[in-house]
């Protein structure tokens, strides 16, 4: 199909490689002076230049290729959202070696499967992470190295890791400047495990083409809305989310590309996302609703100014009453769409002019919406036999996917990977609606949704509605097993500690009642069982775990 | 080099192509409802929106492919900037054929030469071209068709051109969708023809790859600036420089990405200009300086609220005085460089939330500086041994880059592609110096370089001088031979005409050595000779000629 132009010979301008080394090396050429702040783990802030990041990538490049790793090898990465985790998010694949992201809430035997499953010749390890990479390492003995990071002198660290090195040292016996491998932009530049909702966890792979493609319609995608939920060049960008969850969104690279000031604020709790949001004047972050949740509700919260932040909120749908609890602090809350196999942007909502003049209750309704597909995503939802539901607003169907950016499958897994790309599309296991304008309204998980009496009933609208009652912290909404309806909804409530004992599970029924006597949902849709809980499981990246759920309550239903 | 990723089958993930079909696809399905305004010949507006566009650019498809067109086929285009134009900006290259754009400035032998190089079998001509068309025709008689843009029935135009066709007609007989091909990304999109100084025009090739990341790179580069010169979704655009002209700098694409309102104004002057930037609240645009001027000056201009207007200015250095004078109208104004052989965009200056709070003449300073290199182009400014020259804002040398989107050479024409991309780098044929900032600022076109008793002088930096003079409309300086310096400077000067008469050529010499005594020029610099004329011969794309300057006053010194 390629047609060769006639009349050109091939010229250096063929060979031009979208990788991120691009990247850095642009942005280290352009915005060299621009400040990275680290908080270091006794809490005190270490600074550096793009610059001076720039030479400890080159020079962390030098020492892989001293310790012999070559193109292709996997380098695992055990660590929280420090600098070196910066470093390595471009020494490592620059190098043409795989970065290799470990999900460090994972159970030690579900990452020792992974590590055996994805075979890294070395993993760089945080010092305080030891004891982990410890059981990880007695159940995968084919890792050639741990690569510690430390400010100790690696012969004071105590561990049956073998053999050890320390990043640190590296670096410093490192020559400072690395001649870049123009790698083929299709060749593999990261990997993360999903944990699937059954069975082993899934890896997904990403090229370099891919990541950049990634990076630069993310920043069209925040640069092209007018005012609300913008990013530029004089923001300051923080990570909320893991930085091996889908590789912190991706945004470490976009704010690198930008020049953006940059904050790591290592192993977070929410004080420190607070105190480092005041310190280092943070305004754009990306999280999960339970991180935002923990940071409206920290002690001392309150006293921290937050009008400055624009935060777009992921992995799972953002509740109404959430984004009015956010607003309500001033900050720019918004919802966007993605998954880990989605590398992981899919949509973003973005407020025209004129929505921001609509009265505050449109606007949560505008900003939990996730809005248009981003530049190049190509989006729809369709039936069981892939064809187009209706445009309006209210058929359901399955979002599928094509785009620039998607993973191609997951790793040494042929048959999953043919179902994630049945008919072409990468399939997201979402339900959603979509109207004439091109919006999509999500309905729930594919194996979330609760199916009763023939028809679909949404956890997540549900959920909606219980958090809006007042003294209401979390709530999930299961499907569990019912002889006469094949499911029923059932929902677990945790409660605003000030309301502890304040609140009934009548009331919250009635509440519910409510919103059918108002036409909103049908009458199937009040859960019978309704249980006041103390917490509620969270899976590794910060969302309510419905699988554990589901595997409790159908158990004691049974029982 | 390639790796194939262990444990991927591949899957249609693996066969993203970007090509433009992507960008109006895009558009369609999530801005379909945005509006593009068009002024007809008449001076009436037409007015569609993107989703009809997009039902045009289908039947413009199928036309195509009825006429037997196929992947590769050159398309000729020689027409204004009218929405037709913008229809074919997609529904040509999108079918596979080669949209080949005809400069409608340029002479019709050398039109006709162009065409026997590119060889297209179709040529889309408007309707008032048609007297130029025939001129071409007759030199080249290979081309299968004519399809004319025109309100009449085909059977009422007059031409020897054989065989017609309508352009409207074709489309209403034509099928409203189109099935896209897959294209491979790096097939042709399409062509334009640069006049160089010598000899023949040289035809630039670009691929659909290429023009892609060319549109998101562009998008970010307008995209991350704090606030000055940004575009975004909820901007009015309309182009002033040619569509034929790099296809109008990528500009339509953009817009159309973002989905933001166009306007486009047929044949135009700087009259017809200003009434549609009132009209219809056009917010941003891009022009060379003469035309910039002319909107300035124009009879009624003072009567236009021009601040609301983002302008980038390009294809020439913009003047100092220029600048002053649209920024006292309140226009946004700010340099970009680039040349057709780069697709054009290479740099653009966006001053910073502080920078713009600086004087205003340091504004003009920031403004009139070319900037820095947008997103993934890598710039390097080198000595004759292609070494970076030292980064102190001083030493000169010729700018060099790479890129995404840079063309790979000139078609048909491997000594002249050889020399352009000599060492792997595009060489622009531009003298600049860099700082320690990695801001370019540039001396001059490597061949406008005066070289007078061994020392360089800018004609740019000289031309900026004399129009700082009050009364100075443009000046053009050229170097003429001189049996003793090898080259002397000479000016030539266009009065503003209310300050004819009263401008004499020693009070303008006096000026430049006022410039001497402030320690900025040489006193070498000053030229002996100075020259009030009535007119400056400009280029087919607006800019001064000194091509023909040159040939016209070193004749006079030699006779």
């Amino acid at each position: 199909m390629r047609e060769i132009i006639k009349g050109f010979q091939a010229t250096s301008q063929d060979d031009y490689q979208l990788n991120v080394t691009n990247i850095i090396k642009h942005a280290a050429r352009n915005y060299g002076g621009q400040e990275i702040a680290a908080r270091r783990p006794d809490g005190t802030m270490f600074r550096y230049t793009y610059r001076e990041a720039y030479e400890r990538m080159q020079r962390l490049a030098n020492a892989l290729k001293g310790l012999g790793a070559v193109v292709g090898d996997r380098i695992g990465v055990l660590a929280w959202n420090t600098r070196e985790t910066y470093e390595i998010f471009f020494g490592v694949p620059g190098t043409g070696s795989v970065m290799l992201l470990l999900n460090l809430r994972l159970l030690p035997q579900q990452l020792s499967w992974v590590v055996n499953h994805s075979s890294p010749r070395f993993i760089i390890v945080d010092e305080s992470l030891i004891p982990l990479a410890e059981e990880i390492a007695a159940e995968s003995q084919k890792v050639e190295g741990y690569i510690i990071i430390t400010d100790k002198d690696i012969r004071d660290i105590k561990t049956k890791l073998r053999p050890v090195y320390s990043y640190e040292a590296l670096l410093a016996g490192a020559a400072p400047q690395f001649n870049w491998p123009n790698l083929d932009e299709k060749s593999a530049y990261a990997a993360c495990y999903t944990t699937g909702t059954t069975g082993r966890p899934k890896g997904v792979y990403f090229s370099h083409r891919q990541l950049v493609l990634h990076t630069l319609a993310a920043l069209v995608e925040y640069g092209m809305t007018p005012s609300q939920g913008r990013f530029h060049r004089e923001d300051v960008y923080m990570p909320m989310t893991p930085m091996f969850h889908v590789h912190a969104w991706g945004c470490p690279y976009t704010a690198t590309l930008s020049g953006a000031k940059q904050v790591y604020p290592g192993r977070y709790a929410p004080d420190v996302l607070l105190k480092l949001i005041a310190q280092e004047g943070v305004t754009f972050t990306h999280c999960v609703p339970t991180i935002l949740q923990m940071l409206l509700t920290a002690p001392g919260s309150k006293d921290v100014d937050l009008s400055k932040l624009k935060m777009v909120v992921g992995g799972s749908a953002l509740p109404r009453s959430l984004a009015r609890a956010a607003l309500a602090r001033g900050i720019d809350v918004f919802a966007g769409y993605g998954q880990s196999e989605s590398c992981p942007m899919l949509t973003a909502i973005h407020l025209t002019t004129k929505q921001l003049s609509e009265e505050p209750e449109r606007q949560v309704e505008h900003r939990t919406n996730p809005g248009l597909p981003a530049p190049l995503v190509d989006l729809r939802v369709v039936d069981a036999d892939m064809e187009d539901v209706p445009r309006d607003g209210k058929t359901p169907g399955e979002i599928i996917a094509r785009g620039p950016w998607l993973t191609m499958g997951y790793l040494n897994n042929a048959e999953a990977s043919e179902q994630l790309w049945a008919g072409g599309y990468l399939h997201t296991g979402d339900v959603a609606t979509w109207d004439a304008n091109g919006f999509i309204h999500i309905v729930d998980r594919l194996k979330d949704i609760i199916k009763s009496g023939g028809e679909w009933i949404s956890s997540i609208d549900l959920e909606d509605i219980i958090l809006e009652k007042k003294g209401i912290l979390r709530a999930a909404v299961i499907g569990v097993r019912d002889a006469k309806w094949g499911e029923r909804p059932m929902a677990l409530v945790v409660l605003d500690p000030e309301f502890t004992g304040k609140v009934e599970e009548d009331a919250i029924r009635d509440h519910v009642r409510s919103y059918v006597d108002k036409g909103i949902i049908a009458k199937l849709a009040v859960p019978e069982r309704i249980m006041i809980v103390k917490e509620l499981p969270l899976t590794t990246v910060g969302k309510i775990d419905k699988k554990v759920l589901r595997e409790r309550y159908q158990r004691q239903e049974a029982a």
